[in-house]
């Protein structure tokens, strides 16, 4: 099998946190073993003094407008109350500083762009979630001049900190692991950005791209996405179950290879049987699938495996948070444990 | 408009060239300014002696098996027969190399990952089409044993000699812009293995991954494809129309986003034109559509513009073989230039 821990130790765990909104799952299943890290206790775990000593930051305009942001980092399924956008533009009198929103890639230092790792280095702020700033090489923490993290689940109150941090002057780096636009934070920062009567512009927001899981799984699977592809997020807590039946319908009649991110937790199994039927009813039994769980970590396992058989591995510790699925299309095949999946050249040369 | 050149001189255009297949494209469209970059005569163009002097590495089992992988070099669109597999894993008696499939990201050495520049600086031989070989940092290409480089369409041949080359036991490099997984070289070199008789582990195949099109362009244009998206390429080199336009009806009629690879050429204007009715017969007129023309090169353009407008630019400049077009679903706006895709969030929480 293709893996490649000694030359990436990429954390596709992390990655499928980020870059396919489990923090945001973990909002709705408390009891995913998430709910100590959930609510408002959530910062006072944070690296710095920044959001343990949120009311003081009211006093320094360098660190955030409001101390009612708090309220909104209480957030993870609460009351729409508690989550309230605080401090808006006008409550800062600085010249805004510049914001961020960097893709780490596939977790850790080597899967991360050159520009990420500059962009991080110019960085004065840097705000993520506490597992993927525990992942920032040293000399990027060391060199920052505050750290702002989150424990799961508080996306909406982090994105908000670190706008009010770059309002206040500060150029932040907001940060995740795979890639901003892959169901991740930077729609997110544009919709809180606007919510405060601030713009894009005001603080020249760019987006870093990173490698999404699709690519860094896909990778170790060998060359299962060399065609049309779709991915589709089994979590139906942004997006309702009809949509996404609807959605890995078309996906699996038109012959897509298929990224699935997030395909299964304790609080929708339910989800991981519809999809393995639908797909059942489009694709043969015997349609590969890569299975990547925990990719980089110790308990990294990739496996390929038959459509048939996926279903029942959902209750087995091989499909769960920290796991991707690729899905072949009907062209896919397995060879030498790598899932190909033929971009049509063999039908125009000969080799 | 979040454009980045300061900060990231990618180049779509050459990305899009690889993780999107253009390469191919050109061997069906001798007009499209590549007839002259197509054919034997490539290899006049290598960089080093590798390519020019094949003969002469018949006699030196370090660097490929069998001059005839120069008559299949000449393929460009050609009968098969000039593009038949050369020699086998039994022309080699030398204990094969590594093979690895490196994604380059945007193109240029800060859209690379850390984990791909120290693959291609311990590669003997970096094999790549022409145009991003030129894009590698003189340190990469000076540490390099050798570099054997093709012109445009010559992927077939050029990913055949990578492979000669770690057979005859050097550790090889092929090397693409985005990633080896999106329309690029990593399945090509999976079935070309499998045609010599050789296995992928016996030249420990691993895919490096790399910055997507999708991801880079996505990034220049906002947050567009922050949800469940669609990649599909408008060739029908390697995909019949008739496919690619089903999968257009259904990715449009499902609410992915999708990012169009290859939108227009002059061979195949039709493509476009036909993409731009189907996605209208879906989606409002005033649906936004991110176009990305050349990318991070000084004739890029970023532009967004409603789906209504989308044919009639067809025949301008913007839209060729280097732009990628990023579709909204029905809900992706436009604020501050930038697009948006809103994931759900605002409907869970107030800000």
């Amino acid at each position: 099998m293709s893996t490649d821990n000694t030359t990436e130790t990429t954390d596709a765990s992390t990655e499928t946190e980020t870059s396919t909104g489990t923090e945001t799952e973990a909002s709705t299943e408390p009891e995913t073993n998430t709910e100590s890290k959930c609510g408002a206790s959530s910062t006072t775990e944070s690296k710095c003094g920044a959001s343990s000593s949120e009311p003081e930051t009211d006093s320094t305009p360098k660190c955030g407008g409001s101390s009612d942001s708090e309220s909104s980092s209480s957030g993870c399924g609460g009351s729409s109350s508690e989550k309230e956008v605080a401090s808006t533009v006008d409550d800062f009198d600085a010249d805004p500083g510049q914001l961020l929103a960097i893709g780490l890639g596939p977790g850790q230092p080597e899967g991360m762009t050159q520009r990420a790792r500059s962009a991080l280095f110019d960085a004065e702020h840097i705000v993520g979630y506490t597992t993927y700033v525990d992942l920032l090489p040293t000399e990027i923490t060391d060199d920052a001049e505050e750290i702002y993290d989150t424990p799961m689940c508080g996306e909406v109150s982090r994105t908000e900190e670190a706008i009010d941090r770059a309002l206040a002057g500060n150029d932040v780096a907001i940060i995740g692991s795979g890639d901003p636009n892959v169901y991740a934070l930077a729609g997110l920062a544009l919709e809180i950005l606007e919510s405060k009567g601030a713009t894009a512009s005001m603080v020249d927001f760019e987006v870093v791209p990173g490698v999404p899981a699709a690519q860094s799984c896909g990778a170790r699977l060998g060359a299962p996405l060399v065609n049309d592809t779709v991915s589709i997020s089994l979590s139906d807590h942004l997006t309702d179950m009809p949509t996404i039946e609807s959605r890995l319908h078309a996906a699996a009649k038109e012959g897509f290879t298929i990224t699935v991110y997030n395909p299964w937790s304790r609080k929708r199994r339910e989800n991981f049987q519809k999809c393995c039927e639908i797909l059942l009813e489009h694709r043969d039994p015997d349609t590969p699938v890569g299975i990547v769980h925990g990719a980089g970590r110790e308990d990294e396992e990739v496996e390929i495996v038959d459509l048939a058989e996926l279903e029942e591995l959902g209750e087995s510790d091989l499909i769960d948070m920290t796991t991707t699925l690729v899905v072949g299309n009907e062209e896919t095949y397995v060879w030498d444990d790598r899932m190909v999946t033929p971009r049509g050249y063999e039908s125009k040369y000969d080799y």
